[in-house]
Formats: C-alpha cells, structure tokens, sequence
C-alpha cells in the first residue's frame, strides 16, 4: 500500500505539483508513495500540468487508516477532515508551524523559503535522485506561481536559484516570460461563476478562536475585477453566514502594480481596520505593496485578533 | 541579539550537546546565536563537557520578546513557559511532532532518528561547515546516550554512522567502550537525594486531558536501584500529588538486560496495565525489551488514554 502524498483542501499550484514531485522522489528511493488532491484543478494548475504533460493526482479526500505526505501545510483547516485517523510520516511546508501533531516520530522538512517546490528540490539534491524533465517543469511552475514570478516578499534567493536550475533540466529558455503567460491564465475570470473565484484560493484560519476566510486572486490587470466586483462583495458575505466565519477577507492581487485591493466582510471591521492600519470604504482599501496572504495579511490579522 | 538555542525542561544531554552543537553552527554560517539550558545538568552531561573541555551553557529560563531554536522537543510542557512570548526560529528534533505553533514561518529539521545530533550532522553537512573536535565530541557522546549505544530501538542506521564520523573527528578510538563508560556514570546513584534522581529525566505529557508524568533512570546494573526501590515508589507517589497529576511512571533501564522495570502510581492503574499488557504488582512490573521512553512507552500509554 503506497504512502499518499497530499497537499491542503482546495488546491493551488503549489500542493498539486508538490504531491507529484515528493511521490515521485519517494518512490525513486525505494518509498512506494502516490499523489493525491483533496479538491479540484484550478485553471492555473490545469494549464501547468497540460504544459508539461503529466496527469492530475487522482481525487482522494479520505485517509483513515492509510500513511500519509502533508505538503504545503501543516494545520489541520486545511487538512483531511479524518487526518486523525491517519499515520503522518512527514511534512513538507513553507508555512508558520500550524497544530498538526502526530503520535510517533516522523520527518519534516519545513523552511521559510517561498514555495514547497523549493523544498523538495533540496530534497532531491540531498538524496541525489535526478528530477525528470515534465516534474523538473511543474516544480519551477509551483515556485513561479508562489513568489508571483519573484516579486512577492515571501521569495528567498533559494526560490529564484531553484527556479534556475529547474528551468533548465526542463528546458525552459525564460521561466519569467513561461511565469508571465500563467498568470495570464490565472487573471482569465470571464465566464467564471464568482463562487468558483471566490474559492479559488481560500484558506479557513483559526485566529483567537474567530473562524476567518481569506481568498486571494491574482491578476495581471486589477481592472478585469471593475465588473464584478459588487457580486464578489455579495458572494464574501454569504460565504461568512454560510460557514458562521467571524470574517471574510478576498484579496485581489495586481502582481504588476504589486499591490492588493482588498474586499472584507467582518462582525467586527475595526480589527481588520487596526490591523492594516487603513480606513475601509464600502468594505473595500488598497494595500499598497500587499502581494502575500502568508506574510502580510495572515500576521498583521492575527495580532490583531489576539 | 543571538538568537538562544534551547532544548528542554530537566536538559538531557541531548538537549545541552544539541544546544551547543546547533549555536556553533548558526555563528559560523553568520547567524548570531547562543546555547541556553533550562535546568542543572544531570552527572552524565557534566561528564561529557568536562571530558571535551567544554562549558555548560548559561543558565535561561525566560525567552519573551528573545528570538530561539527549539532542540530535541516541539511541545510546549516541555519549553519555557513564556516561548508564546518568543520568536521560534527554528525546530530541530526527532521525537513526534508536538503542539508548538508558530505565527511566522520558519526552519523544521525533523527526522524519525534516535538523537537531535545526528540531525545536527546532517545540518553541518548541508552546510559544509567543519565540526570543532570538542563538538564532535559531544554530539557523539548525545548519540551513545539517546540510543543507549545503539541498542534502543529509536537507533538507525543514521545514528550509527553519525557517531562514526563524530568519533574520528573527535579522536576516540573505540566510541562504544567510550559509551559504556558514560552510562556507569550515569548509573552511578549513591549519595544522590532520591528525588533528584527522579527528576534526572523526567517529562510531564498531556495523555488525552490528563497530566503524567514519566522519569527514566538507566543503568549498567538494576541491582543499584534495590536498596532505594520503596524510596523511589514513595516519592513517585508524592511527585503525582504535588503536579496534580493522574500518573506517574519512573522506569529503571537495564542497558545491559534490555529491559525497564517499571514503577507506577496511577488514578486508574489498569489504564496502565492495559498499555503494557501486563499485570502491575505492588505497583511494580518487569517490561522486557523495553528501552526508549520515546518509541516503547508513550505511544501505548498515549494508546490507553486516548
Ligand atoms: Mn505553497
Ligand atoms: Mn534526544
């Protein structure tokens, strides 16, 4: 029985390509492990996968009584929901250092580096396993996806070395110019129903017992938000009745103006006020600068409500 | 301001040689740090230090607003009682994955090994930094101790070849001869006061909402413990009611019989009987083969708690 290798609940580049490149370096040093997703392929991962020729992870949210690979997360909000009943045998992450505790020893590879991808191919170079051109593509994909092309201020020169080496063993001449075109596809929202965008990249946190939603959308041109912006308001406040948040906040991400406006619903607006230090406008502020939920909105919110 | 480098509550050697061992590594990769201890050394530390010259690390026992690497432990009983007020930096260690959370990324270095310094091996190597002959030195020594000479179960082939290396940079010949050595040290308990002995290497737990406590004590030769067993038993029982906990268990390991004798004080003795399937008699029972509080005792209690 293989060990499954899983990033978190609703899946963005990173935990997809993850799962693929810790399964298949597992696997070549004699670990029999598989890849597994808890949701469905964003565009964005769906256009990386299809550019490099590899299959999705098959769709697995159940791990009772099965070993487990927790990449790109290590709290238990974003983790199978029977996790507990799983046998964690590693991590992983690039996060903060969530409440996932295990009963037995296990291994976990957590820097503060801008991409899990970044992990794993220190991981490879450590067990000297040579990196297959399709996963060598998908992990430089994960790693531009994650540092927004190397502009967020989550992004270590180990990403940017990474990105490097990993363009070449894929052949990729300009990994900037491959990183460029992918955000385009991820800016693509016409015709998405704005559920769907809204969840795109959500994350549930757990902060001084308040449940709070953050999503985060990154576009190439904020403007392609102007018609719809109004009915994403709308969806953020049904989606916080929904799932009795204390808050909902949707970042939208200009990566080019490198800034986000951010949109927010809350039983109590002042904290998220304080903790951005701005005055919101119809639920609305541009944060100027603002290009990583990890790094500058997560903190700031949890301070704020400690 | 270094950053401190700390182990755990009542200091192991692992947790003292951990300390030293990773601070060194951190300066000489230009990262300011410092070694901390959060107790008195137990006589088998004192003798390691003193065999390779070295100086025990300062006495710390508050870390607020202090940035810190956590060594040989990742839950908070075990950390100083203000770590919530410290920046955690970094977690180096090899037991189960505790319920330390951080706010902020950071370094975990994890590894189902018998020891943090074959870990910390591992770290000099990545970073190709020379380990000092006296830090050899130690961090064999932390090995021998932690996987007593290779026998515990939580011994891998890692431990082993990391005490090779460490021996002949250290320049100790025959590194097991020099283990057996340290552990008649370690054995050595007359004229110490009986609670001091308890106390040498003791971890509290949280077993599903209930406090218990578990010292260990090994030995060459189990026969020293026979004049001061009705002591230790007694003062087992007062430690349960001064913690307030619901049991306290004190193993006596035989290094060279393989085996612990255990004794317990209990709220519900057959939670304890059930772990161990064994039957307790006068609080007493022999567990054959059982030498690592770590990977043979707490996860069957954890087990019978749940
Ligand atoms: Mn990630
Ligand atoms: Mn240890």
């Amino acid at each position: 029985m293989p060990a499954y290798v899983l990033g978190h609940k609703i899946p963005d580049s990173d935990s997809i390509c993850s799962a693929i490149a810790l399964a298949h370096l597992k696997n070549s040093i004699g670990e029999s492990a598989a890849p597994a997703r808890l949701g469905e392929l964003n565009p964005e991962t769906a256009f990386i996968l299809d550019t490099f020729g590899l299959e999705a992870p098959a769709l697995k949210t159940s791990f009772a009584g099965e070993s487990v690979y927790i990449v790109d997360h290590s709290d238990r909000a974003q983790s199978p929901d029977d996790l507990s009943e799983a046998t964690i045998l590693g991590i992983v992450d690039h996060h903060k250092l969530g409440d996932i505790t295990t009963s037995a020893p296990l291994e976990c590879w957590i820097r503060p580096v801008g991409c899990s991808n970044t992990i794993i191919k220190e991981m490879y170079d450590y067990y000297g396993i040579e990196i297959p051109k399709a996963i060598a593509g998908i992990m430089m994909s994960a790693i531009l996806s994650d540092t927004v092309i190397f502009k967020s201020p989550t992004c270590t020169p180990l990403d940017i070395a990474a990105v490097e080496a990993l363009a070449t063993i894929a052949g990729v001449e300009d990994a900037k110019a491959f990183g460029v075109e992918m955000f385009k596809v991820k800016s693509n929202v016409q015709g998405t129903p704005v559920r769907e965008l809204v969840m795109r990249d959500f994350k549930d946190f757990d902060m001084g017992g308040k449940r709070v939603g953050i999503g985060q959308l990154e576009t190439v041109d904020l403007s392609v938000f102007d018609p719809i912006k109004a009915d994403l308001q709308a969806d953020i406040a049904r989606l916080k009745a929904e799932g009795e948040r204390h808050s909902v906040c949707l970042l939208l991400t200009d990566i080019m103006q490198e800034g986000s406006e951010l949109l927010v619903v809350s039983d109590d607006l002042s904290l998220v006020e304080n903790a951005f230090e701005t005055a919101l406008v119809e639920g609305r502020a541009w944060l100027d600068g603002v290009l990583s939920r990890k790094k500058q909105v997560v903190p700031p919110l949890e301070k704020a409500f400690a």
